[in-house]
Formats: C-alpha cells, structure tokens, sequence
C-alpha cells in the first residue's frame, strides 16, 4: 500500500451504507441455510444513476437478463439481492422469481420497478423458494424505512450496512466491506461497497458480486465508463478457479447526494479513489479464495501492450501448475515461464526475468542459482509476489488469485447437496 | 468402441516397434531417478518420411527447436526422448544438450545428425545431465544395432520396444502404448505408437509426448496432413489442468517398409486407423490424467460449427467446477452449462439438453427432475459421459479429460524437489 501514502483520500469504517443517502441492510429468510443473513437491500433515499458490468458468459442468470434491462435507463434507487440459490437455468419460473424480487422490493419501498436491481448468487438450476425471499425483502424494507424517520445511531447505520455484506456471502470466510472518502472543496465524497467472491471466479468477465455506492453527482454514462475502466483492472484482474460464473455483476450507484461532481483535480482524485477500492475490493476476492491458503500477486513488467501483459498475468495467475506449486510452496519458476508462455500474449522468453518476492530465480529465459533457503523464506509468506519482467515494452499489468489446494477440491466436491 | 465393430483394421500387441523396420528400446540412464527407465531410443532401419506437430507455447523447449528444424526435410531415421529432465529454459546448455542427444544417436547408429529428432521431458529449468544422458543413448544404441543381427525373438523385439514406452514416462502410472494392423491387397500396413502424459495436459497445443511408427509408404506431406487432422480430433481434445507444456510434440514416422503405399479404400482405412489410433492414445492420457480418479468424456452434438463444438467440450471438459464435481459424484448440471457459457462458443442455451451417461439432468436449459439414485449410479463410475446436446447445427465434437482431486494437488504441490 505504498503507493498510497500519498492518496488524497482516506479509509473510513462502513460499507455501502457510508456515503449519504444510502441505507442497507440484510436478513435471514432462510433461502438455503437457516440463521444465515441471505437477503441484502441496498437503498438510496433519491433516485441514483446507475451502472454496471455484467458477466460475459453466454448462460446469463434471470436476475442478470432483468437487472440488465432495468439498468438501461441509467437510474435506480435499490439494489436487492441473495445468496444461497443464484436463480440461474430454471427457466420461465426464473424470471418470475427475478420480477417478484424487483416487485417486493418497489411496492414495499414506494419505488418504480424499473428502479430495482436484482442479484442472486448461489447454486444453479434449482427454483428460488419465491414467498420466503420476498418475506425477507419485505422484512428488510421496513427495517430500512424505519431508518428514515432518523433514529439510528451511526453504529447502527454501520451495523446494518455490515450485515447486507454477510448476506450476499457464500463460501465466502470473510466479509467484504470496504469504505472512504475523498476531501473536496465543497465538501466530501463517500464511497462505499460490498464484494462476494469465492469460487466461479475467474478474470474473463465481470466475476462476481459487487456493489458500490456514492454521494457524488455524475451522470450515468460518467459512471459507466469510471465503472468499466475501474473493474477492468480490478475484479477481471482477479482469477480463482478459471470458471466463470453466469450471475457476476458489479453495479455502482451514484445518488449525487453530496451535492460534489468533482472536477478537474478532484475528478482525478476521484477516480484514483475508485481504481484503489476496487482494487482492493478485488484483492480481497482472491485473498479468500475457495481453500486459499496463500494470496498471490502477479506483476507484468516491459510488456508489449497493456492487453499482452494483462493476458500474461492473469495466464500465470491462473494456472493450476503454478497455484499448486505455491501452495506446496515450491520454486518452480519453470511453470510461470510455461504459463506465460501458452497465454496467448506476444513476448520474447529470452529476455525474461522472474522474482519471487525479491528473489530472482531466473534470467534472460534461463534458471539463474538461487538459494533454496531465502526462496522458501518467500514462498512460506501468506502473500506471495510473483514478478515477470520483460523487455518488450513498457506496459505493465498485474493479477491477483489464490493457491490450489486440497480444500479447494473438498469444497467442490461437494457444493450442490 | 461400439463404432468400431466393423473396422478394417486390428489391434495387436505391442508399440512402436510393431511395423517392419522399426526397433525400439529403453535403458536407465540416472537422468533424475535410479531404477527407473528414462531413455528412449526408437530406429528405423532405413530413412523415414517423417512429420510433426508441436506445442504452441511460446516458450519452446532446446529439444522441440531442434527438431522442428531437423524435421525442415521431412526425413528422419530415430527419435531419442528421455525422461526426468525437461531441458528447457536453461538457455545455451540447453541447446548444446539437445545437439548432444542428436549427435550421439548418430554417430552410434551411424546416421546423418539431422536425420535424429529429439524430445525431452520432465523438470523445466535444470540442466541437462549431459555425460549420463549420452552413456544411455550409447547403451540403447548398441542394444538396437545388435537387434540387427536378427537374433531377437518376436517377444524380445516387443519386451524392448515396451522398455521405450517406460522410458519417456513421467508422473504417469500407466504405460501407454498400442499397436495396431491393416490388411491390404498387396500385404499389412502397421501402426505403433508410444506417448506420455499426465500433468500439464491441454488441447490448446500439441500437448504431450506422442511417437507414432509405421511401415506404410508415404511422403512426408502426406503424412503431416495425416497428423495433424488426427491431433486436430484426439490429442488436441485431451485436457488434464489447462496448463499447457514447453516440450509437447508428437511425431510420426513412415518408412515404407511394407511396401504398400494406401490409395482409394485402403487409404481410407489407413486414415481412420490412424485416427481411431490417436484417439486411444489420447484417452490412455486423461484417463491417466494426474491424481484422476475418473475419466470424462465430454460430447458436444447439434453445434453451429465444428470449432464451436471442440470449443464447447474442452470447456466443459477444462472446468475445476465440473472435474470437481464428478469427482465428489456430484450431478451439478449447472456448473456444466456454466463452462459452456463461457467457451466462447456461440450457442443458445434455452435449447439445450445435458445428460450424464443416460440420465436426462437438464432440458431446455433448465433443470428437469431426475432420480438423484440414478445420477449417483451413473457418477459413481470409473467413467463418466457427459453429453450436452444443441439445436444450433448439425456439428459435434468429443473431448477426454479425467477429475481433479485432491491427489492431483498432492503431486502438483511439490513435483520439483
């Protein structure tokens, strides 16, 4: 977090519910696990721009088809979503179930329709229990409009914020809540957002859930691009598993409630605080991995084009070769040459060097002798640096993911019963 | 191999010393293990025409470059592979090693230096072993030229060849070796082939170590066409874990020694002898997958195009969610059409069908009711089909792969030390 000393923003406590305007909470209305938070509401008090990037997988889930729709004219006022059944491949009951969310949710809220996003995240190809979600969404919009009338504390407003990030977990062992704020002129800008990752993760596509929020006045189209660029060097940097579920989407609503729309500076600020959250928003992804023991970070030095070292990255990041190796934490350096290699990216292996941490263990294409011992000095961190550097050009990338392990393979063995 | 019943062409013991003029052996050279054969040296007795095909990563090994430009001809007398050693990416030393394998061979059997191709595999990035690895080709030599001497029973002629099979294999558990005959007018063409696989199996390339023999007569741009159609269909459908290998190569000799040069049925016949050929020495590789406990067969039917449905079948066939799922016998269609959604392939999934041996799971992409008892019987099998069947067109393709387990990360997690 180095490069961040110098950041004009801060990290504050709370989640989506940080920046003004916004309230959200989760509960348990028992959709697959009982006593687990499984429905979120995410509510803006005034209609917000909208934006979102959406999986790239041809299977798109029935939540993802509406919310699509929903999103296209810019604007929605709540994001209402679920865990424990992804309502995916289930055919017309799908899309019924996916309407009722957005119809729960509007006429419990006094919203329009078209202003409710939904999600679901969970196992595919099994009918949502409708009655039980919609009790819950209604159970979580009175819960927020009890809010308005402003009896919360501000630990309560954190709290019930915090529990919207639980709700949307699955095999998820940590929460995934992130908020800051920027110091402007006329004031301040918050943003805030929750992440569910896991497993199906994997780079080619929008990956996962996430959902940000801010007080800052933009314009849809604004959003949609800071969003776009945003998630390209985040969440599709990350890599778990190579799969690529059929429900990822990032949505970020803007309520403008602050009353800034930064400019100039301030937007570049902005923009920076945005890249980092998400960022970091992804690290925290990979960090907790399905079974990830070890955290890796993969950085592309000297490459030919952004694309080629962002391919070589996430190729290296993304290999079952290496992500074993690192578990078993081994130096075969001889794998992430390999890896790079078959990612599809233009690059002269003869000039390349690798690090592993600060030890350079091969050069110019080649093993260079390293000492065992300081390499598995690296490799026994929780966090490991894997760097490629080229000499091909001047662009460079970098990837997050987890190691391969035996619970890895335990988890998913046996996920659907 | 129902479809094969009526075939032209049979089975028959032995490997890549099976067709007239080919002989074949292996010795233990100390390349990493003791006891363990790790040379292979295969030889006709007269110049072959000779074809290739190789891995597409970028990062080749020395012995692959050499043989790439060796084979510029299109004849070729040997081949000598050895194990435990990978030589790649150790920069001049490598390509000296190689050159030194090359030279050796010849100048013990006497042959032109080019007319020797040359395969390694095993460790990246260690150096050669270049004084043990040459005594071996020396000792493999002298053992096939005393074969010439036609003192070599027809079993001692398969025991040697058989040694050959043993010598190039790695993590594999199984030999692989077939052979196979077709009776022509004018005599019997036979077909040997010896190959390796296990770890870092994919179909994105040439994948693994294949060396094929036979005693028909054909000129060596014939037989690449041959090659590479029969790769194209069985060892380029063969994934074990997507990482793709800086050593794969399989080569084809053809010396003529039959006499018989196939033309109009016959070739036919040859063609699909050929192909039915690469096709079992493909499946011996996934389903000696690394860690496999299970061996997949992933078929694609009513696809718009040949390339979507090979797209289609690796995908489904490379999915860590799916190769997870059957190994914990778990009937999760959904991560099955997930895997289809992102193969880049186009294909519409409201129409699509999936089957898990003769269990209909999904229709129409959604799920249908299915006796969990029956999905458990088909997914407690050695081998599991999994047949997704389209309304887009009228191509299919089949791809082999095998589950991963916790055994795999077992092997994976420390292969180098």
């Amino acid at each position: 977090m180095c490069g961040e000393l110098n950041r004009p923003w801060t990290w504050i406590e709370g989640g989506v519910g940080a920046p003004q305007g916004f309230q959200a909470t989760g509960v348990k209305a028992e959709i697959k696990y009982q006593d687990k938070y499984d429905v979120a509401l995410i509510y803006s008090s005034v209609p917000a721009q909208a934006a979102g990037v959406f999986t790239r997988n041809q299977v798109k889930a029935h939540p993802l088809v509406l919310t699509q729709k929903y999103l296209e004219d810019g604007v929605a006022q709540a994001i209402v979503a679920n865990s424990g059944n992804a309502n995916a491949c289930v055919g017309e009951a799908g899309d019924q179930a996916a309407l009722e969310m957005a119809r729960t949710t509007a006429s419990t809220l006094g919203l329009k329709i078209e202003d409710v996003l939904v999600a679901s995240t969970g196992v595919i190809g099994v009918e949502m229990p409708v009655e039980r979600l919609a009790h819950g969404i209604e159970e979580a919009a009175q819960i927020l409009t009890s809010s308005e009338t402003p009896t919360w504390t501000p630990q309560e407003r954190i709290e019930n914020a915090h529990q919207a990030a639980l709700a949307i977990m699955t095999t998820d062992t940590k929460v995934k809540e992130l908020a800051c704020e920027l110091p402007c002129h006329e004031g301040v800008i918050r943003l805030g957002g929750i992440a569910k990752g896991s497993g199906m993760i994997h780079p080619n596509m929008g990956t996962m859930l996430g959902f940000i929020t801010t007080d800052a006045k933009l314009p849809a189209a604004q959003l949609q691009g800071l969003l776009r660029q945003a998630v390209d060097q985040s969440f599709n940097m990350v890599t778990v598993d190579g799969d690529t579920s059929t429900n990822d989407m990032v949505l970020f609503l803007a309520n403008g409630e602050s009353g800034i729309t930064p400019v100039e500076e301030e937007w570049l600020a902005f923009q920076e605080m945005v890249n980092s959250f998400c960022i970091r928003l992804a690290q925290e992804i990979a960090r907790d991995g399905e079974g990830a023991t070890k955290f890796l970070e993969v950085q592309v030095t000297g490459a030919k084009s952004l694309e080629d070292a962002r391919k070589l990255a996430k190729s290296i990041c993304g290999s079952s070769l290496v992500k074993t190796a690192m578990y078993g934490e081994d130096a075969n350096w001889g794998r992430i040459l390999a890896a790079a290699g078959y990612a599809g990216a233009e690059f002269n292996p003869s000039q390349a060097a690798i690090y592993l941490g600060e030890c350079l263990v091969a050069q110019n294409g080649q093993g260079v002798h390293f000492s065992e011992e300081v390499a598995k000095g690296v490799l026994s961190q929780k966090e490991i640096k894997i760097l490629l550097q080229l000499k091909d050009g001047e662009a460079q990338a970098t990837a997050w993911g987890c190691d391969l392990t035996h619970e890895y393979v335990t988890i998913n063995g046996d996920y659907r019963t």
